[in-house]
């Protein structure tokens, strides 16, 4: 069922089977289950080969032992990205990335180490010509579908033309795997009209003012989950802090109904006659379903999860490097990033 | 039962009939609901002397009529703040505000223009010796209580020392109005390590850590509501961002549960059921529940609230005016800003 032959249309996608606080067994499980799905890209396997092998036996998974590539050192989740990096050569993430830059494979999916993900896929695979800061998105959800929202963390302290970069990469991100034609995109402020702002956001509105893309001015906190826009870009910094507060938001509330329940027989019955529905209803605010994040701007594919990824979340990352791929993102990001290069 | 007596112990409360979006009606209410429920203050209103009296009236409330202080003009809530105070003189925050100037009141509340009542207290009552920049904080419900967010929303580009005196009259604010003793103080960034952050947020935690206020270092976005600490220090784009983030994650959840409900009858019925335990949940979400904010540093109280005001919300901005003169906030504030001088 898995085809390993040489196939250059198909996305050759390289799974960091050591990063994750649950690996090898979540990253290789999830992996090769979206293998199983779909044929649409040739999966391999880097880590330690043995216990990557150990995994699949004991979850009675088949997969072809030639795809498995050595790499016998783990960066630990909490290490030092760059020295992490520098020191171990033959780690997971430095093979990984490495086989990407070497053109070897198209994508590199990893639940490892944030920090130092970022940097291999930045110092290994390199950026696209023109782009000063890679950007790390985060789709939300709102009361039609969802949202983008660029950067997240990749960067603090961006100048205006970083932001102008996450707005051009943010929109072809947004178009091809949303399918939204002609996103909407806006800058975060504190106010929507053109004058309120910091330095930074109202220099980078007048950047973006200055190119076709579909921008609308200044968006407000609130206009996240509202969707006024697709697209809304920030600051790495203010994207960061929003995000964690979010997810913290979702945990909040799992406390409160706890709270709730736990007051009287009567309350414990009512939460737990509607406890699937409320599930149902919080899903929405569970990042996790979405997988990893992509890292925008590189001359690759990389997408990177957080370290508690389950298995469902490695299959999401491993899917949508391979829909990144089908759709040639990174060329049409090269393409964008060049057309307004004179602005940035 | 309302004494207009002269009385130096007793705070003196200018409240904005004018202001907010159902003024003069939720004002006069609201203020008025105050002054019946304590008598720990003396209550002023100012603006169209008529209109107010027609509230009243209509409202049945008796108040004394020389506790009227008739300002004719009205600022709109979409008027630009500084030349809205240079061209209407005779309007409700600026006689309001240059009460508290002149030493004849101690206390000016408004749910008016938010950008226009800022720039009044800042200008016409003035900062404390020290203040570089004035702050407002967002009291957030955590899971054991409250935790302040200071700025949410005066000043965006915030330096290092400014930041430092957001922690300084955070700490006093959410020690002498939550009861907090020795509250814990974080600044909000990107990763608990020291060496996480931005420009901004790294220089000001070493400036804060050479005070000894009870600084534990970064928080994170999560870190609000999980109650780490008691003070989160903050730019006010960041923090303005966040709070109206998180004002429309209600919302959010009120529309996910409206659909949710229309998605069948026995949905209808479960969501029926549970209807009144959401609502006492999500309470603690509703951030107008605590009525307006403080602008701390000025040289007097002014409490700003939102637009939409009820009448709760003015009474609860009335009562935390009188419980911060009570409390001395303003020269605690005067002192701790002076004892750490050489730092600003």
């Amino acid at each position: 069922m898995y085809n390993s032959e040489f196939n250059k249309s198909k996305c050759r996608i390289v799974v960091d089977a050591m990063g994750g606080d649950f690996a090898p067994q979540n990253a290789v499980v999830g992996a090769v289950n979206a293998a199983d799905e779909k044929q649409n890209f040739e999966l391999f396997l880097v880590g330690r080969k043995k216990e990557i092998q150990s995994v699949l036996s004991s979850a009675n998974l088949s997969f072809n032992e030639d795809n498995i590539i050595e790499a016998d050192e783990v960066i630990g989740m909490d290490e030092q990205p760059t020295a992490a990096l520098k020191l171990k050569k033959n780690s997971s993430i430095v093979v990984g990335t490495s086989l990407v830059r070497d053109n070897k494979a198209d994508a590199f999916v990893s639940a490892g180490n944030t920090g130092a993900v970022m940097a291999a896929s930045t110092l290994i695979i390199g950026r696209i010509p023109g782009v000063g800061r890679p950007t790390i998105g985060q789709a939300m959800p709102n009361e039609t579908g969802i949202s983008t929202l660029f950067d997240v963390g990749a960067s603090v302290d961006s100048k205006p033309r970083h932001l102008l970069e996450y707005a051009i990469m943010g929109t072809i991100f947004t178009k091809e795997i949303y399918g939204i034609n002609n996103p909407k995109v806006g800058i975060l402020s504190v106010g929507e009209e053109d004058t309120k702002g910091n330095e930074v956001s109202l220099e980078a509105a007048a950047l973006i003012r200055k190119t076709n893309l579909n921008f609308v001015g200044n968006v407000e906190g609130r206009d996240i989950l509202k969707g006024t826009v697709h697209v809304v870009v920030c600051d790495g910094f203010v994207g960061n802090i929003i995000i964690k507060f979010g997810e913290s938001v979702l945990d909040f509330l799992k406390f409160k109904f706890k709270e709730y329940a736990g007051k009287g027989f009567f309350n414990k019955l009512k939460i737990g006659l509607v406890r699937n529905s409320l599930k149902s209803i919080l899903k929405d605010f569970d990042y996790q379903e979405y997988g990893g994040v992509p890292l925008l701007g590189i001359n690759g594919i990389s997408i990177i999860g957080h370290g508690s990824s389950t298995p469902k979340a490695i299959r999401n990352m491993v899917l949508r490097a391979a829909e990144m791929y089908e759709k040639n993102l990174v060329s049409k990001i090269t393409n964008s990033i060049k057309q307004y290069s004179s602005l940035t």
